[in-house]
């Protein structure tokens, strides 16, 4: 059987992204990692960490610790670490979406981001809201934005949103789109047969029948009630701050939270440092780091590089149980 | 000196709360303790976790383990453990009222309560939306609730509001009130001589420069600027993801979140039995458990007494604190 192939894409090429995919090239693995990136910043991140990195052609199988295959996206100028340039805006995009074409052809089996720039892609002339979205409408799916560390799986229905404007965001068919795309991850990417996910209110206390917000009443109970009819586990609406109580969540695959900092702060409290942020429900998986480009590090060699790390590992075990599937 | 003298209420009579006074009656104390409750359902309480209980006078000093001092505060109907009787809601809230008007008179240091079953003192026909409101308007006192382990204390600016009305709730005044108030008991109820204070953002990322809402720059940065130049020291808007994160907890004495599901979920997880709830801004310490009436668990005599505990510890120690300020 051919190896797993995934696609590397460092981002920012002036943040700690360029030295984290060194390091993970020198891991041991099972499966092909490619990156998508300018051969010189390779380099310079080879120097700064103080690791050979062996770069390979496009199209060569790179499994061996220390070696890339490498697609060559050229930056617009040399970038220098902790200074990013609006002109290199071109090149991060590119080289996202490239990866991610190569992921819908089929010829990569998903794909590992490091971090970008927000605002740097958008000094730099291109409109960007967020990878996830990006690769959302090349695809052309809705997605769902989903954190995963040991300890838990939150998935979020709302995501980068003012907090006024959460409440009339959870539509039934928001809510009941954000399940369906968690249940069938978590059945074909995570290989849970039957998993149960549980449901966050939208109010304190899920509302506490009615007193404290009728959303429960009114949108969350009726969709749940609906998607259970159709097979669903689903486990609530549940009051935020006792769902996630460790001795609960044991009982739970995945946690939905209505929006941001209800289901984030969790999460990255149990273990930000192993955590990655899955786009669900496009047709490869995805997986990227859950920290930013952390510019005052970058140039350093110091960063460390866990999040990556898990980025990949999850994202080649989800390629692997996708190999599997029934076609 | 004579020894600090707590008030105890063990809050809805059908539920855990007279048999966790039994066992805390049992734990060795500096402080005397005294029970405002039914004598007769301190004895069933007594004999379901099957230890003895010698109740004194209301005026005596009960500092010794297996003693309470007892304020009678008769029941309507006998109770029955786990079926709450709407008839001795009078007596529920008359226990907390006056207890309260002991620590208002001086003769107490300060107050410890169980959990009370909100909807049952509703059905008895008393107004009652909660234990911290009630105080706070028995003592004509803006307060301010906080929820505290031994990782962290967060204190928040809204309670119990429905989602959808947070944002128009966070104004110059309630921030500024509450920060006072947090900063006032850290020091004099903690004894923190310069506590720091991290704030969150109402929004998610604390807003982004304004590209996920404008509340932190039109009302939480001014908020925050103005109590600054009055000496507080408060590090914010942050992130609420990433403000919980354990190596920057440390560096905070407390954290204040905007609403309820924003700071209770890190708390609850990262420890839940030892957690306490304290309310803030009263002439005397108040402090509950963080739990509730647990009905399925009352009679049995297995109910996990930590909570309590950890109350009764924390009015303790504050009381020793507030004890030694200057007048």
């Amino acid at each position: 059987m051919t190896p797993v192939r995934l696609a590397l894409v460092p981002g920012e090429p002036a943040g700690i992204g360029p030295e984290l995919c060194v390091r993970l090239a020198h891991q041991p693995r099972q499966h092909s990692l490619t990156v998508f990136a300018d051969r010189r910043t390779l380099q310079a991140a080879s120097d700064v960490v103080g690791l050979p990195l062996r770069l390979l052609d496009a199209d060569a199988s790179a499994t061996q610790p220390g070696e890339l295959a490498l697609v060559e996206i050229p930056n617009e100028v040399e970038p220098v670490f902790g200074n990013p340039e609006p002109r290199n805006a071109a090149a991060v995009i590119r080289a996202l979406r490239e990866a991610a074409q190569g992921c819908l052809d089929g010829r990569f089996d998903g794909v590992v981001t490091g971090p970008v720039h927000k605002a740097v892609i958008n000094e730099g002339g291109i409109a960007y809201s967020g990878t996830t979205e990006l690769l959302a409408e090349q695809a052309g799916r809705d997605v769902v934005m989903m954190l995963a560390n040991d300890v838990v799986r939150v998935a979020l229905v709302t995501t980068h949103l003012p907090l006024r404007a959460v409440a009339d965001a959870i539509t039934p068919d928001a809510l009941a789109r954000t399940l369906r795309i968690v249940h069938d991850a978590l059945r074909d990417d995570f290989g849970i047969a039957e998993p149960t996910v549980a449901v966050l209110g939208l109010n304190p206390h899920a509302g506490e029948a009615g007193h404290l917000g009728r959303e429960e009443l009114d949108v969350v109970e009726p969709t749940l009630d609906r998607l259970r009819a159709q097979g669903l586990r689903l486990v609530g609406p549940l009051p935020a701050d006792t769902a996630f109580l460790p001795a609960r969540l044991r009982g739970f695959d995945a946690v939905v939270a209505m929006y941001h900092d209800q289901g984030l702060p969790v999460l990255k409290y149990s273990g930000f440092e192993r955590a990655v942020n899955l786009t669900l429900g496009l047709p490869y998986p995805r997986v990227a780091v859950d920290h930013g480009t952390a510019l005052e590090l970058a140039g350093t060699g110091v960063a460390d590089p866990s999040s990556l790390f898990a980025a990949a590992d999850t994202c080649a075990r989800i390629a692997h149980i996708r190999r599997n599937l029934p076609a």
